[in-house]
């Protein structure tokens, strides 16, 4: 944590939010204890963000722009080839994977609060539209659902980063430790989601 | 819950363990008031299974048996032919769908506690098994990883029930309550996994 005083005491009270979330849990960490970490006065967070729900709401937002920004930005130009459209998604499961497994203690805070995020509502929404046009351009099934594909490979993602200690207890491989482990995890579900499971 | 005197005193824990958890969380139950409800002495659980948390395992395996008990019948034989295979796996979402949705409250406490159960163990295995003898028959693609598609097809179902709150809220869909969305749902995901994203 900084604690320079270039920072507000905003963006320092989002600062040690984060960090006593990531280490605690929500329930784990008081208000009091958040300003005393932020070096601020103990009403700070109900004069900024109203209540313990709202930092950590203010948190969730901050958190899901800084993880799709990368994986956000493969939407932003067409693919030009089919090749072009299957590098495009392996690169997306790699860089959204590498972004939940940096922010994970955080993440799982925010998942298990159900806190909605604007910043995953756009990312979601970018993904479904980017397959569309990929659909025009003839690189993506006619018959895809765009929306159930988005869904099913965030939902891929989040769970392997979420159940990681779960899946290394019971299948002795660790994503989060173990790079060669992840990349060909992106491989292989790049396949299945690419091609799909039934024989021609 | 039945209170039947034919019930032992270790099956009444169980059912009003269950019971209580699915309605307040792991943490917001004490033994004292799961051997109330239950009608034993406040020292049955620690007899039985020995903490809280073993009752809680205990519960959970029950849980998992029960959950897969149809699902993980529609491997035993094997399909005729692609078009049996692809009902097959129809079936699979469907009735793996509705088991979570049954036992959702409860499911949830077993996940956020992170209790491994041998009941998800077998059924992952006799999904991945399932479909290595699907990819002898030819109905399988020969370059699909079986573990990765068991996976990816339970995180979807797993996370669709999770989330149900959280989809309804955004996206104004409710897999519990509607069946006609339930069923479509599980048709574009069954079209996903089996034919994938890329055009021919």
């Amino acid at each position: 944590m900084s604690t320079t005083a270039s920072l507000t005491t905003k963006e320092r009270l989002l600062e040690s939010g984060a960090k006593l979330f990531a280490e605690k849990g929500f329930a784990g960490v008081s208000i009091r204890r958040i300003c005393a970490d932020a070096g601020t006065s103990p009403n700070m967070v109900h004069h900024f963000f109203g209540s313990k729900q709202g930092l950590l709401d203010a948190i969730a937002e901050q958190l899901s722009v800084s993880i799709f920004a990368i994986p956000i930005r493969l939407f932003q130009t067409m693919p030009a080839s089919k090749a072009d459209f299957a590098s495009r998604m392996q690169m997306l499961l790699e860089t959204t994977l590498e972004a939940y497994i940096e922010n994970r203690a955080l993440l799982l805070v925010v998942v298990r609060e159900e806190v909605d995020t604007q910043g995953v509502l756009d990312y979601s929404k970018a993904f479904t539209e980017f397959l569309e046009r990929a659909k025009r351009d003839g690189f993506v099934r006619e018959q895809l659902d765009s929306e159930m594909a988005t869904g099913a490979i965030i939902d891929r993602i989040l769970n392997q980063v979420s159940f990681a200690p779960q899946v290394r207890r019971v299948y002795g491989v660790d994503i989060i430790s173990d790079a060669d482990y992840r990349q060909r995890w992106c491989e292989l579900n790049l396949d299945l989601f690419l091609n799909g499971m039934a024989a021609q």
